[in-house]
C-alpha cells in the first residue's frame, strides 16, 4: 500500500511540469540560481556577523565585577528587580514582602505587615504636608510658577497611594511575568541571563547618585541663598525656615518640626526620582524579554523551519504583549505623573534659566539641576520608547523567512505584529515610542523661542518665594 | 464504500511523515510539548480569572435599589434612553411619541402631536432671544470674550433644530438598532442586561444635579453682581436687567418679558448642558453593544470555534459598525457643536480666571463652573472614545484564537477590526479618540500658557457687560 | 466516467463529517440559523431602502429645466467640463481646440491656434504687470501685509503658465478619462448622466456668480475710497490711480495705461477665482466617477457574485485610481498655489479685520469678500476631500460580501483600497481630506486667538498702501 | 502511467462546470471580454508609453560631455560616489584608501594612513577652534542669536567625528552595497549605467559652486563690515580679526594665528555645506537602487511572470530595504545634525532678515546666503524623501500584477512594501518624507508670523558681535 503516495507525488510533480511552458521553466531555473546565490552570499555576510557575536558573548565580562553574583542570576525580572524594590520599601514604597526571594510565588501582601504600616503612616504624613503646601500656595497670587510646590507635592502624594495599591496587585504580576519568562527560548549564554540584572541595577545605581548629588547641591544652594535672606540670627533655623516655609507659615519654628520636614523633603526627594526609575526599570524589563525573543529569531534566520516553530514564537510573542498590557494597566498612571511632571518642571526652569543667577553656587546647582532634569526626561523616553522598538524588531526577522517556510502561521505572526501598537502609555493617551520624544522637545523648544523673543527679567528670585523645588 | 475516505487520511497522515525529516518531526513533537504546556498555563490563569467574574457577576447587586426594576429590564438601548428622553421632551427637545414604550415600534413622529408644536414654539421663541443677542452684540465692540452671548444662544438654537430633525428619523433608527441588538448574543445574567439602563440614569442624574447647582449658583453671583451695579431701587430688577440685558436693551422693563427672559435662560442652559449628556448616553449605548459581542468572544476565549461561529460575530461586528455609523450620521453635527462649544468657554473661562475676582459668591460660582466645565468636557470625550476602544478591544480576544481554527473567516473578521477606525465623529473631521483628548488637552495648555506669560489685566468684569453665559 | 467527481464530492462531504464532533455539527447548524435570519432582516431593511431610492431616481427633475439638455447628455467627464473650458478660455486659460466637441478625440493644441497666441500675449502683458507691482513693493518697507500685491499677481501668472502647459497635456488626459469611463459600469438612468454636469455648471455659475459681486463691491468701496482720499479732481483718473498703483509709480496717468490695468485687473481676479473653480470641478469629477463604480457596487450588495465581477470591479477602480494620480500630477501645482493662496488671504483679511473700517461701503465689501474668500477655501477642501471619501466608500460594500463569495479577488480589492491613499494632493506634500480641513481651520484659529490677544491697532487702511487685494 | 494526471484535470474542469450555475458562467464570460477588452486598452496606452521612453533611452546624450566615461561606468554607488569622497578626503574627511578604485574590494582604511593622520590632526585643531569659541561665548549674554558660532562649530566637530567613524566602517559597507548593486536587475542601456554618477557629479558640483560663491560673498561684506568697524589701521588685520575674534579674544594679533583662523573657517564651512551633500548623495544612491528594480518591474508590468519572478523581486526589495537601513544607522547622526543645524540657521537668519542691514554689500550677502540656506535644506529634504518615495512605487507596479499571476509570493511582496516604512531617518526621530518637509516648513512660517507680528528692531549687526557664520 506504500507504493500509493510515492506515485501521487510522482504524478503531482509531472503536472506541474506540464502546466508550465518551456520557457518559464528555463526562467525558473535562471531565477532560482540567481537567488540562491544571492541567497548565499547575504548568508555568508550573515554568519560572519553571527560569529562575530559568538566571540564577544564568549570573552567573559572583567572577572573582577561580582562573578560569582553573574553565575547564580537566572535571567528573571523578578530576581533583578528585586534589590530596587527593597531600596522602595525603605522609602515607604512597594511594600511587598519577598522581594529578593528566589520565587515568585514567596512575594505577599499583607496591610499587616511592618512595611505596609510605614507606607500608609508615610502617606498620612505627606498628605499633611500637601495640605500646608496648598494653604501657603492659595494665600498668596498663583501663577505658573508659584504653584511649584504643589505640584511637586501632589504627584508624589499620588506616585505613593498608586504604588500602594501597585503592591497589592505585584505579587500577581510576577506570577504571570514569571509564567512568560518560562516560556520564552531559553537565554544562550550565561551572560545574557546576568545582563538584564546589570542593566536594571547600574540605571538605579547612577540614578540615585545623580539624585544624592543634586540634593546635595540644592542644599549648599539654600545654605547659601538662607544666609543671604536671613531672617533669624541662627543659620540652620534660616535654612529649615526657607526649606520648608509651607510649615512655618502656620507653625512658629521649633527643632521636631523642622526635622520632620526635612525627613519629608528627602523622602519626596527620593520618590520623585523613584518614579522615573520605575518607568525605566519596568521597561527595560519588557524590551528585555523581546529581546530574547529576537534573538532566537535571529539564531534561525533564513533556515527553514517547521510550522510550529512559528507558531510557538507567535504565541511567546502574544504573551509578551499581554504582558506588556498588563503591566501598562498598572503603572501607566505612574507614567502619566512621571511624564506630566517632567514637562511642567523643565519648563519651569527653562524659565527661570532667562534670569540672573544670584549666586555661584545657585548657577551651579541650577544648571546641574537643569541637566539632570532633562537627562533623566530623555532617559525615561528612549528606555520605554524601546518596548517599542523591541517589538517592532521581530518584524525584520520575519522579513527574511525564506519562501519554502512561509506558511500561514508566519504571515499571521507577520499581520500580528505590524497591526499590534506594543508600547507603554501614558493611561492610553499617548503611546511612549521615539516619535513622542521628538514631539515633546519640539513642544519645548517651541516654548523657549517664544520665551526668549518676549523676555523680561521676572526677577523669579526673590526671599518671599517658596523655595523647595 | 466507507473505506475510502479513511483510507485517504491515512494516506496523508503518511505522505506528511514522509516529506518531514526525522530531526523535524522530533523538534515538532518537542515544540508542541512546550507550546501544550505554556497555553495550559495562560489557560489557568485565564480560568481563574473567569471563575473571579462569575463570582462578581452572582453576587446580587444592593437589594435596596429598585429590585423590581433591574429584573423587568431587558437590555436594550430604547428601553434604557426611554426616561432620558422624557426628560429633553419635557424641554421642548426630541418631541417623540412613545419613548417609555416596551417595543421601539410604538416610536411615532408627527407634527401635529403637542410635543412637536411645543418644540416648534420653543425654537421660535429662541430665534428671537437670540436676535436681540446678536442685536445688542453687534451694537458694541466685538472681542474674543463679547461674543460669548451669541456662541451660547446660536449653538443652544442649532441644537434645537437638529434634535427636531433627529426626532423625525428616531424611530426608524431605534428600529434599527434593535434589530441588531436582537441579533447579539444574549446577556448572560439579568445584571447585565439592567447595567446598560443603570449606567445611562446615573450620567443623566449625576449631569442633572451639577447642572442644576451651577444654575443656583450663577443666580446667587448674579443677584449680589446686580446689588454691586444697581441701576434701579428693586433688586428684583435689577437682576434681570442683568441677566436678560440682550430684551432690556431694545425694550424697557417689564415683568411679562423678565419671565420670559428668565424662562428662556433656564430651558437654554439645560438644553446647553443636555446636548454634552446625549452625546454621552449614545456613546455608553454604542460602547455596551460592543461589550456585549466581547463578552461573548471572552466566553470562549482560546477555544476550537467553528468557522460559522466566526462568521456570526464578524457579521454581528459589521453590524454594530454600520449602526455607530448611522448614529454618527444622525448625531455628528450635534457632536461637533458640542465640541467646540466646550473649547471656546474652556478657553473664556480660562482667559477670565486671570483677572481678579469681584466677591466670593463670584469666585465661588466661577471654579466650580469652570471645573463643572472641564469635566463635563472630559466626560463626554472619554465616554465617546470608550466606543473606539471597545470596538478595538475584539482584537485582543481574535489574537487568542488557537491555531486549529484560525480560519478565513477569523482572518478576515481581523483584518476588519484592524482596518477599520470605529468611533464617533465631528462631522467626519476628527474621530473622537483617546488622543484627540490629549492633543485638545494640549492646545488648551499651550494657549494658558502664552495666556499667562503675557498677562495684562483686563478688567472683564465690568458692569456694562453681558452677563447670561 | 461522470461517475467519479460525484462519488469524489461524496466522499468529501463524508469526510468533512466525520472531523467534526456531533456537537460542533449541531452548534454550526444553530449558528447557521441564526445568522441567516440577522442577514434576511439586514436585507429586508436594505430592499427598502433600494426601493425608495428607485422612486427617487424615477421622479423625474423639474421638467422646465432644460430637459433636453438632460436627455442628451452621456455623462463624461470631456462633455461636462466643455462649457467651462470655453469660459476659461475666454479669459485666455486653456488654449485647448475642441473642448465642446462630442468625443474628446477632437480636442487638439496648436501653438499657432488664436487662442494660444492669445494666452501667450496675456502672460507676456501679466508678467509686466508683476515687475511693476515687484518694483513697487520692493521700494517700500516689507511687511506680511504689503507683499499682498506680490502675492495675488504672482500666483496668477504662475497659474496662467502652469495652465498652458495643461492644456498641452489636455487631449491626452482626456482621451485616458474617456478610455477609463468607457469601461466603468454604465448609469442605470438618463439621471445619473445628466448629474455630473450639472453640478459641474452649477459650480461654475455660483462661483463666477458671487465672485462677480466681489469685483462689483470691491469697485464702489474704491471709488469710494479714492474720492476721499483724492490725489486729483478727477474721480475717475483718482479711482485708476488708486486700483493700479503700481502702474502710476513709474508711468504719469494716461487713459490707456489705465484700462490696460483695469483690464488686467478684471482678467487677474477671474483667473484667481478660476484656479480654485478648476480644483473644484476636476474633484468633482473624479469623485463621481468612484461614485458609479460604488452604485454599482451597491446594487449588488450582499449577493452572491462570480469572482470575475469582482476582479473586473477592481480593475476599474485600479484605473480610476491612476487617472486620480494622473490628474493629481497635472493639476497638484495649481492645487498649491490655490490652497497655499487661500491661506495668506484669510490670515491677512483676519489681520485687517480687527482695525476699524474707514467707512460703511469699505465694511461691506470687506465683510463680503471674507467670507466669499473662507466659503470658497471651504468649498475647495470639501470637494477634493470628497475624492478621498468616495474612494474609501468601496471598502464598505466590500464589507458586506457574503461568506460564500469570498474570494482571492475579493481580498486583494479589499487590500488595495485600504492600502491607497486615494486624494488629491499639493504637490504630494499633502492629502486632501477632510482631517487637512480641521488641521487648516485650527492653524488659522489659533493665529486669530493669538492675534486678538495681542492686538494693537495697526491703522492697515491708509492713502498710501497698494489697494488692489 | 500518463494518462492519470490528464484524467484528473479534465475531471477538475468537470467539476468546476458543474458547481457553476450556466448564468454565474454566462454572467463570467460577459466579464471576462469586458475585463480583457479595458486591459488591453490599458496596454496599448501603456506600450505607446514604453516605446516613447525607449526612443528617448536610445537618443544618446550630447556626445560633447565626456563620452568615454559614460561607456565606462558601470552604474555601481562605489564609482558614482568615488570622486565626491576624494573631494571630503581633501578636507580631512572620510579618510579610507581606494575610493577612486574600480572594485569597492579596494576600499580600506588605517589608522596610520597619512589621510587619517591628517583627519585627527584637523580634528584637534577644531577642537582648540571650537574650545575658543566656547569660551567667548560664555563670557558674553546669552541669546539665541549670540550660540550661533558654538552651534556652527559644535556641528562641524561632531559631524568630522562621525565621519572619521564612518570611515572606518565604510569598507564594509561599500562591499554590501556592491553584493545588493550585483544581484539587482541589470541597467537595459549604458545612459542607465551613466545616470546615476551624472547626477551625484553634477549635485555635488552645483553644491560647492554656491558654497564658494557664498564664501566669497561673505569676505566681501565682512571686509566691508571690518573698514566700518575699524578698530585698527590695516585693514586686512581688521577683517581677520573681526572673522576670528574667538582667536583673538584670548591672543592677540598675530599673522600665523590669522592664517590658521583663516584656514580653519574655509575648511569648517566646507564641511557644514558637505554634511547636507552628503546625506543628498548617499539618498540619491539608495533611491537609484529602488529606482532600477522599479525600472524592471515596469517593464514587465502587466505580464504574466512566474512565482519564482516575483520571489527574486522580493528578495532584492528587502535586500535593498537592508542596506538603507545599514547607511541608515550609518549616516542618522549626521542627518540629524544636518536637519536641526539647517533649521536652527533658518530660524536665526529669518530673526535677523527683519533688521535693515548696514550697507548693501551686507544685504547682497544676507539674502544669498539666506536663499542658499533655505534652498539647500530643501534640497536635502526632497531629496532624501525621494528614497521613500521610490520605495513605495513599487506599489503601483505591484497593483497592476494579473489576477492570473497573481500568486503568495507578490501577495507577500505586497504586504512588505505596505507595511514597511523605508526611509532615511534622523536618529529614528523621524522619518524623511515629504510630509516632513511640510511639517518643518509650517513651523517655521508659523515662527516667523509670530516673530513679524511682535517684531521690535534689535539691532543685531554691531560691531561687538561674533562674526563668522
Amino acid at each position: 500500500m506504500k507504493i500509493l503516495p510515492k506515485l501521487e507525488r510522482k504524478l503531482r510533480r509531472l503536472r506541474k511540469k506540464v502546466t508550465r511552458s518551456p520557457l518559464t521553466r528555463k526562467l525558473d531555473l535562471f531565477h532560482e540560481s540567481a537567488r540562491k546565490k544571492a541567497f548565499q552570499e547575504s548568508c555568508e555576510t550573515y554568519k560572519s556577523q553571527i560569529e562575530k557575536e559568538y566571540e564577544v558573548r564568549n570573552t567573559l565580562p572583567k572577572l573582577n565585577r561580582s562573578n560569582k553574583e553573574a553565575f547564580l542570576s537566572d535571567g528573571t525580572f523578578h530576581q533583578a528587580v528585586g534589590r530596587v524594590l527593597l531600596v522602595a520599601e525603605f522609602f515607604a514604597m512597594m511594600p511587598v514582602k519577598g522581594v529578593t526571594a528566589k520565587h515568585p510565588s514567596n512575594l505577599s501582601f499583607s496591610w499587616r505587615n511592618i512595611r505596609t504600616c510605614f507606607s500608609v503612616l508615610f502617606i498620612a504624613s505627606s498628605f499633611t504636608n500637601f495640605g500646608l503646601s496648598l494653604y501657603k500656595v492659595l494665600n498668596n497670587p498663583i501663577s505658573f510658577n508659584s504653584i511649584k510646590p504643589i505640584i511637586f507635592r501632589g504627584s508624589v502624594l499620588l506616585v505613593l497611594i498608586v504604588s500602594l495599591n501597585l503592591a497589592r496587585r505585584w505579587p500577581q504580576l510576577m506570577m504571570y511575568w514569571h509564567t512568560v519568562e518560562q516560556d520564552l527560548p531559553q537565554y544562550q549564554t550565561q551572560m545574557g541571563r546576568w545582563k538584564l540584572g546589570h542593566t536594571i541595577a547600574m540605571v538605579m545605581l547612577v540614578g540615585m547618585m545623580l539624585s544624592v548629588a543634586e540634593h546635595i547641591l540644592s542644599m549648599i544652594s539654600a545654605i547659601n541663598y538662607a544666609s543671604f535672606c536671613n531672617r533669624t540670627a541662627d543659620p540652620i533655623q534660616n535654612y529649615f525656615l526657607r526649606t520648608n516655609d509651607e510649615i512655618f507659615f502656620v507653625a512658629s519654628y521649633s527643632t521636631p518640626l523642622a526635622i520632620w520636614g526635612k525627613f519629608q523633603n528627602v523622602y519626596s526627594t527620593f520618590i520623585w526620582n523613584y518614579m522615573d526609575m520605575f518607568v525605566m526599570i519596568v521597561s527595560i524589563g519588557l524590551a528585555a524579554k523581546f529581546r530574547q525573543l529576537n534573538d532566537d529569531l535571529r539564531n534561525f534566520k533564513g533556515m527553514n523551519m517547521a510550522p510550529a516553530y512559528w507558531s510557538e514564537r507567535r504565541i511567546q510573542y502574544r504573551n509578551i504583549c499581554i504582558l506588556c498590557d498588563k503591566m501598562d494597566d498598572a503603572i501607566s498612571l505612574i507614567t502619566m505623573v512621571s511624564f506630566s511632571n517632567n514637562l511642567y518642571f523643565i519648563c519651569v526652569q527653562l524659565l527661570r534659566s532667562l534670569n540672573t543667577m544670584p549666586s555661584v553656587a545657585h548657577a551651579v546647582y541650577f544648571y546641574f539641576s537643569l541637566i539632570f532634569l532633562i537627562g533623566r526626561t530623555l532617559a525615561v523616553s528612549l528606555y520605554s520608547a524601546n518596548v517599542h522598538d523591541e517589538s517592532r524588531l521581530t518584524l525584520r526577522h520575519l522579513r527574511c523567512v525564506p519562501k519554502e517556510s512561509w506558511c500561514p502561521e508566519v504571515k499571521r505572526f507577520t499581520e500580528e505584529v505590524i497591526s499590534d501598537e506594543v508600547a507603554l502609555t501614558g493611561m492610553k493617551f499617548f503611546h511612549l515610542t521615539r516619535k513622542l520624544v521628538l514631539s515633546v522637545a519640539g513642544t519645548i523648544v517651541t516654548y523657549e523661542l517664544v520665551l526668549i523673543q518676549f523676555h523680561e527679567d521676572n526677577d523669579l528670585w526673590d526671599c518671599e518665594q517658596s523655595y523647595y523645588s
